[in-house]
């Protein structure tokens, strides 16, 4: 039977571990007798390089990230980096459930229908693209999944998309926001376009913005998809 | 260890499964010794009603869907039904890695940064919805995700967002196509705007079109997200 493949098998066949620190801690489990290499945030293309450097020596190193690494994670840069550098160490990808799509199980079924992710982060994108992006989706009604949404020193883009949905949408639009997703302390907050600011929100969050259609039902945040009950 | 609940263990602690047939078909392995509850396609509604009413009888039911539950799949319409029809069963929802996620490792990395996902089926939309949204992302240069883009009979959508995308990108850029994903016969085809439509596309396939600065390396299919080499 042909089934997608799994971070969990591809760890376990690997010799080396290679990953941002806390997510190397929070699969210890799966890592036991194996060779950890951790890193610190900001570390990518150092982390990159290790992991793709590292089977000249004959091993398999898996090169870890939290959710989908499709999905803002490493897959990406370890590609390009490959390429770039005329490195010819075989790669695979491996697909995980992404932070959207884990968040919106949460909160019930907010991705029924055509949706958009965006993340807010202006470290690697202008800010005026991000925004014309965010007031692109929310005149085409898309529901939106927003990434990076603030941290500490970063508030200002969070209020501003914010405002661009409240223009589209009307203030009782259901919003949920997921923190700390499958971690201890995990945080589900369902709000609405009104208030969900009022609500904290950081680095490790991501928020979830309803279409015009969404609603709440029982405590669940759904988007209808169209279907006659 | 907090984790993800799985779609594996859902189904091993339950009694019942019901889902579209050839998705039974394929968890055979998973399923043994249970009740098992096929349905066609088009009936959604009574195979929902099916998996809400069958917890009375005291059974644990676990609904099926491919990729992710709450992506065009049979999450909402459980949440929507249950609200509507009082019915009080406990709903969990499973999460699962979506063919967006599943197509994109295969193809590479489309999906570093923002990126929409859309269904061209004008079933339960209107086209003209559709369209407006399509034309929203094409020019706001996000990486886009197109589910259900065309059967036998409906062809003409799909050549109307081609040409909806050409408008706003260069014929070069790389579209991904991924049919039959993770089962027998999977095929994975990697094209561009200018001659994707001569390649196979059937209503189990899905369809990835990169925005501008998308590119193809060492046959890899990858948005960079921005890092310095």
């Amino acid at each position: 039977m042909n089934r997608t493949r799994r971070a969990e098998e591809v760890i376990a066949e690997s010799q080396v571990v290679v990953g941002y620190k806390p997510y190397l801690k929070s699969i210890g489990d799966l890592t036991e007798g194996k060779e950890l290499i951790p890193s610190n945030m900001t570390q990518e293309v150092e982390r990159c390089r290790t992991a793709l450097l590292r089977p000249r020596e004959g091993d398999i190193v898996a090169l870890i990230s939290s959710g989908d690494p499709g999905v803002y994670g490493m897959a990406g840069l370890a590609i390009e980096m490959a390429s770039a550098e005329g490195m010819t160490v075989p790669i695979e990808i491996v697909p995980g459930v992404c932070s959207a799509n884990a968040a919106g199980a949460r909160l019930g079924a907010p991705l029924m229908l055509d949706y958009a992710v965006i993340s807010l982060s202006d470290l690697l994108v202008p800010w005026e693209t991000i925004r014309s992006r965010l007031e692109a989706v929310a005149s085409a009604d898309l529901v939106v999944v927003i990434y990076n949404p603030q941290s500490k020193r970063r508030t200002r883009q969070l209020r501003e998309a914010a405002a661009i949905f409240r223009r589209h949408r009307p203030g009782t639009t259901p919003v949920g926001i997921a923190t700390d997703l499958d971690i201890e302390g995990e945080r589900i907050v369902l709000s609405d376009l009104d208030h969900f600011l009022d609500f904290e929100i950081n680095m490790r969050s991501i928020v979830l913005i309803g279409n015009r259609s969404s609603k709440c039902a029982d405590g669940w945040f759904v988007t209808p998809r169209g279907y006659q009950l």
